[in-house]
C-alpha cells in the first residue's frame, strides 16, 4: 500500500464441515468452496475444520493463481483443521493450542482429537502488518446443561490472551473463526472487551445475510431443528472481528453472509453461513497518530475498565465451577480404581485360600476367576488414566484462574489510579467491591 | 523510573531440582535458596523444577517482604515447575505449552509429566515495560545419542517464535532458565539468532564463577560423573539472556554463578549452579530512538538473515530426522497392533472349532486361552494409544517444519531485497543456494 491510499480488505470466513466419509457431500462442497473462492478471490480466506490435509492441499491447487500464499495449521490428532489463503504473503506462522479442550473419551464428540487451537500469520499489506487469527473453540453441545462451559472460557481467555500478547506490533488485527459462542456470552464479551475487538456485524455499514446475522439457520438443509435448540432461527457463533492501531484506521464498509442455500445448487457450502467482510483501510498522518497511545492497548477509560474487571471477575468463577467439578471426576476416578484394587486383592486372597490349605478345591470356576481378574487390571488402568488426565484439566484451569486473579488485580490497581473526580457508576461500584487481593496467589482459596 | 535515570536491575536464575523425596536434601536446600533470597534481595527471581506447590507456597511467604509479586505457572500433570518472584509489580502473565517434551511412557525421565513450557510476566520496572520468560527445555539423556534432540529444537523453536511475537510492545526482554542445551547447540543458535537475545556470561564486563561459566559442574556433589560424559569439567545449559528496545539500553555490567558449595553449608542450593546477572537498563533519548528501527526486530543485515536461514536450514532437517523417526514408531506401532488384532483372531478361531463340531472337547487349556485373551487385548490397547500419541508428535513436527519453510522463504525474500553491491560471503551464499520454495507448501517432500 503506498503510504496514504485507502485499501479495501475482503476477508472471508467458514467453517467447512469437512469430515470425510460423515459430513454429507463433502467432495462436492470442497468443489463449490474452491469455485466460490477462485471467483470472489478475496484478500484473506479463513476456513475452519478443514479436518482432511489432503482437502486443504486440493484447495491450494485450484487457487493456485488467485491465492498464491496459505497456510496449514497442523494440531492434536486430526487437526487443528485451521487453514488460510492469502493473496498477500505470509511471513510468519506461528500456533497455539487451548490448554483444555473436551475429554479424549468422548470419541463421538470428536473435539479432544481436532487438537483446537487459534493459528496466527503475519501478513504485509503493502507497507502494513496485518496479524490474521483463525480459530475454532470447542462446540457447544446442550446449551442448557454446558458441561464444556469451563473449557470454553479457559479457550477465550487463551484466545484474548495470545492475540493481546501477539498484536504489540501490528498495525491491524483480524480474527475469523467459529467461536462456539453467541454474541452476548461470557466468551465473546471476555475476548471483545480484553482485545478491543471490534465485530463486524456490529459495526458494518452495509448488511447483506441472515437475519441477525445468523451463522447456523434453521433453512440451512444440514442443521437438525434439535442442534439449534432452544433458538428457533438460529444462532450468530462465527465471527469476523478487527480492529487497526496507531498507523491506521480500520473500518468495516459491508458484511455478507450465504443464506442457507446456493443458487444453481441442491446443497449450501456447509452446515455453517459463510461470512465475508469487506474493510476499509485508512492510514492516519503521523500527526494523529502521534496524539496519544491509539495503540494496541484496551481503551483506558474507568467505565471500560470497570466492565472487564467485571467480566474476568465472572470468568474465574465459571473456572472455578469447572476446577469443582474436574476435582470431583478425579476424585471419583481415585476412588473407583482403590474398589478396583480391592477387588482384585480380595480376589487373590480368596483363591489363596485352597492354595494354603494344600489339596482344598478351588472355590473359583477359572472362567470366572480370569474374567474378574482382567476386569479388576482394565479398571485399575482406566482409572489411573483418568486420574492423570483430570490432574491435567485441574492444573489447566488453576493456571487459568491464577492468570485471572493477576489480570483482576492489575485492572484494580489501574482503575485506582483514576481520577475519582466524577460519580462512580453502579458497575464501577461493583467492580471495586470485589476488592480480590491484586497480584497476590493464594492456593488454599 | 524517572525518565533519564539509569536503573541496575538484579536478575537471579535457578533450577532448583526439587523433586519432593527423590531429589536429595530437598527441604533443606529450599530453606537455603529462600535464605539466599531474602538477604540478596534480587529484582527478578526466575526458578525452574519448582516441582511441587507447596514448595513455592512457603518460599513465597518467607519471600513475602522482599518479592511482594509472585506467580507459579501450572501445566502438565505436575509441572511447569517455573515461579518467578519480583521486586516489581507483574501486571500479566501467559504460558506457552510445548507441543512436544518426550514420551510419557518414559516415566523414569519424567519430562513428559512436567508439562515444560515458557512462562511470561509482564513487568512494570518504573515507566519501561519489561517481558520476562522463564523456561526449561527437555533434558539431555545422552549427547552421543540424543534421540530427544527433534523435540528440542521444536522447543527452541516454538520458544523463539513465542518471545518474538509476544515481546512486540516490549521496552526490554529478559530470559532465564535452564536449556538444557550448550552454547553452539542448534537450538540455542536458533533462539539467540532470530530473537537478537544477548547472552551475559558473553557480553558481561565482570564475570565471577565457575570457569568458562559452567551451569552443571563436575565439582557439585549432587552430580555424578556420568551425567556430564563427555565434559570433563561439566556444562553450560543454564542463562540469562536479554535485550533492549528503541526506549531503553541494555548492558550487562556483571555476572556471577555459584561454584559448586555454599560457605557454611554442607552442600549446595542445588545441582545445577544459580546465576546472578546485574543489568544496566540507560534510557535512550527519542532522537536517539528515533534513528532507525533499533526495536524488537533482529538486525537486519544480509549477513544476517543468511546466517539465520543457514541455521532454520539446520533446524528443519533435524526436524525432519525427529519426523521420519516418529513415522517409523508410529508404523511399527500399527504393525504391532494388526499382530495383536491377528493373535486374537486366531485364538478365538482355535477355540470356535470345538464349539461348531458339538461335543468335541477344547483343545485349549482354560487358562491360558484367558491369558492369552488378555495379553492380546492389552497389546490392541496399549497400541491403539501408542498410535494415537505418535500421530500427536508427527504432527506436532510437521508442524515445525511448516513453520519453518515459511520463515526460511520470507528470510530469503527479504535477503533478496539486500542490494548485492558488495559480493556475497561464503555463508551467504549457501543460504542462497539452499533455494527453498518460499512460502510454498508441499505436504509430498
Amino acid at each position: 500500500m503506498a503510504s496514504g491510499d485507502t485499501v479495501r480488505l475482503r476477508v472471508f470466513s467458514l467453517n467447512c464441515w469437512g469430515i470425510r466419509y460423515l459430513s454429507k457431500h463433502c467432495p462436492q462442497r470442497y468443489v463449490m468452496i474452491g469455485d466460490l473462492l477462485s471467483r470472489e478471490q478475496h484478500d484473506i480466506v479463513l476456513l475452519q475444520e478443514v479436518w482432511s490435509e489432503s482437502d486443504f492441499v486440493s484447495l491450494k491447487k485450484k487457487l493456485a493463481s488467485s491465492h498464491t500464499h496459505s497456510h496449514y495449521f497442523k494440531s492434536g490428532v486430526i487437526g487443528s483443521g485451521l487453514a488460510i489463503f492469502s493473496k498477500h504473503r505470509i511471513h510468519d506462522a506461528f500456533l497455539y493450542r487451548y490448554s483444555l479442550n473436551g475429554y479424549p473419551y468422548m470419541v463421538h464428540q470428536g473435539d479432544w482429537f481436532g487438537g483446537k487451537a487459534v493459528g496466527m500469520a503475519i501478513l504485509n499489506i503493502g507497507s502494513l502488518k496485518a496479524h490474521v487469527y483463525v480459530t475454532h473453540l470447542h462446540a457447544e453441545y446442550c446449551r442448557e446443561k454446558d458441561s464444556y462451559l469451563p473449557h470454553r472460557v479457559v479457550q477465550a481467555w487463551e484466545l484474548q490472551q495470545f492475540i493481546r500478547h501477539t498484536s504489540g506490533g501490528a498495525d491491524m488485527v483480524i480474527l475469523g473463526g467459529d467461536l462456539n459462542m453467541h454474541p452476548q456470552d461470557l466468551g465473546t464479551r471476555l475476548l471483545r472487551t480484553y482485545t478491543s475487538l471490534r465485530d463486524s456485524y456490529v459495526e458494518s455499514a452495509k448488511f447483506d445475510g441472515c437475519e441477525d446475522g445468523l451463522t447456523l439457520i434453521a433453512d440451512n438443509p444440514f442443521i437438525s431443528k434439535k442442534e439449534i435448540v432452544p433458538f428457533e432461527k438460529g444462532m450468530r457463533i462465527d465471527y469476523i472481528l478487527f480492529k487497526g492501531a496507531s498507523k491506521v484506521d480500520v473500518q468495516c464498509e459491508s458484511l455478507s453472509t450465504t443464506k442457507g442455500s446456493v443458487p444453481d445448487h441442491p446443497f449450501p457450502y456447509s452446515d455453517h453461513e459463510a461470512l465475508t467482510a469487506e474493510l476499509r483501510l485508512e492510514p492516519v498522518s503521523q500527526t494523529q497518530a502521534g496524539d496519544g497511545q491509539r495503540a494496541m492497548e484496551p481503551d483506558c477509560t474507568a467505565g471500560k475498565l470497570a466492565e472487564l474487571v467485571d467480566i474476568v471477575t465472572e470468568a474465574r468463577t465459571e473456572v472455578k465451577v469447572g476446577l469443582h467439578c474436574a476435582e470431583g471426576m478425579r476424585y471419583t476416578a481415585a476412588r473407583t480404581g482403590v474398589m478396583g484394587l480391592a477387588l482384585l486383592l480380595l480376589e487373590l486372597a480368596i483363591a489363596a485360600v485352597p492354595w494354603l490349605a494344600l489339596g482344598a478345591e478351588q472355590p473359583f470356576p477359572r472362567a470366572s476367576f480370569y474374567l474378574l481378574g482382567a476386569l479388576c487390571f482394565a479398571i485399575l488402568l482406566t482409572t489411573f488414566m483418568l486420574y492423570i488426565f483430570y490432574t491435567m484439566e485441574v492444573k489447566s484451569l488453576q493456571g487459568a484462574e491464577d492468570q485471572m486473579r493477576l489480570a483482576v488485580g492489575s485492572l484494580q490497581e489501574k482503575l485506582r489510579g483514576f481520577p475519582l473526580a466524577r460519580p462512580l457508576g453502579p458497575q464501577e461500584h461493583s467492580a471495586l467491591d470485589t476488592e480480590l487481593e491484586p497480584g497476590t496467589f493464594d492456593p488454599e482459596e
